[in-house]
């Protein structure tokens, strides 16, 4: 991802200093054991080993599995979530398709099972809530572009737009129905933006 | 809840036939236990115990877990997924509201399970799934209603508009957010039903 890592302003409170180079051995060993055997294989001994790196090392920087996940899912390439074609309809199909899309290829493995890990540990649930609310404000910007062209009404809440957007590709992740048509797209921006309304 | 049971369809191609009050024993057993015991506690192993039936028995009406659960949740008291006010957005307002409170009460932790459950299980997803689109399409009476009055375009798809709204509430379960204000329900709806282009 394009932006800077909310995980490093998570990391301020945290008195140890992380050495570069074993975050980078152990993000990349956590990645490839996700990518080769999948979540299932998916533990801090697992990682560590990998890595070589200790466990009490990997626990010091990431206090549970759900906060390492966090940080594999953000270092993976997703483009699209702040487009800005200088159209609002066109934006947000972007941004919904793009979102899809990426969870089609790894990263949907990988944010399922935080949203699962989540609900029963409320470490990675807040690590979870965090990030998130941190993503929707980036993402936001689309609205604010798109009030600032008079595009959209100015009383509207960014982020909460973007959240009923993700919340929709949510329902797809977690429903197991990611192949999302076009034209579904376009009825879900046309409602959002448009409304349902008669006219 | 008031309509019937998507789960007795699912029976059909099922050969046993249930008993009655063997299937009354085991889902209060399994309501019990989540309510005095919370989901940690909660296994096939434990409902056999407290409702005094066979481990088989249950496994040959329940699947998995997460059938016995998707069976427990819809027996609970659930009111409101389909209102009829007249009005659109009165019904989608309580639609939203009544279903963030059933979540807030003792419906959200199973649910959360439910989709946990489902993000590791092919049988507890495609369960959940089928669930979700018979309910999806109920309550897309809603808009359909509308659309008779005239209230909503007649091109709109019922059931894609409760996905949206139902998205939305999932987004507020899963990261543990389900204390929604009446304002932020209103900007939802008002989003969804008047859009939020400029007028």
């Amino acid at each position: 991802m394009e932006t800077s890592s909310p995980a490093s302003s998570r990391r301020t409170s945290i008195g140890s200093q992380r050495n570069p180079d074993s975050e980078e051995a152990i993000l990349s060993a956590a990645e490839a054991i996700l990518r080769e055997a999948g979540l299932a294989a998916f533990s801090i001994e697992a990682v560590a080993r990998r890595a070589k790196a200790g466990k009490p090392t990997i626990y010091r920087w990431w206090p549970s599995k759900a906060a390492l996940l966090l940080d594999v899912y953000h270092r993976q390439k997703h483009h699209g979530h702040m487009p800005d074609t200088g159209d609002v309809r066109s934006d947000l199909a972007l941004f919904v398709t793009s979102l899809l899309a990426f969870w089609r290829d790894d990263g949907g493995a990988i944010f399922r099972s935080l949203i699962a890990e989540a609900q029963s540990d409320p470490a990675a649930l807040e690590a979870l809530r965090r990030y998130l609310l941190e993503r929707w404000r980036q993402s936001g910007a689309i609205i604010q572009r798109a009030q600032k062209r008079g595009e959209v009404r100015p009383e509207i809440d960014s982020d909460l737009t973007i959240e009923i957007l993700s919340g929709f590709a949510w329902s797809r992740l977690l429903t197991g129905r990611l192949d999302c048509s076009e034209d579904e797209i376009r009825a879900v921006i046309d409602a959002v933006v448009g409304g349902i309304a008669a006219r």
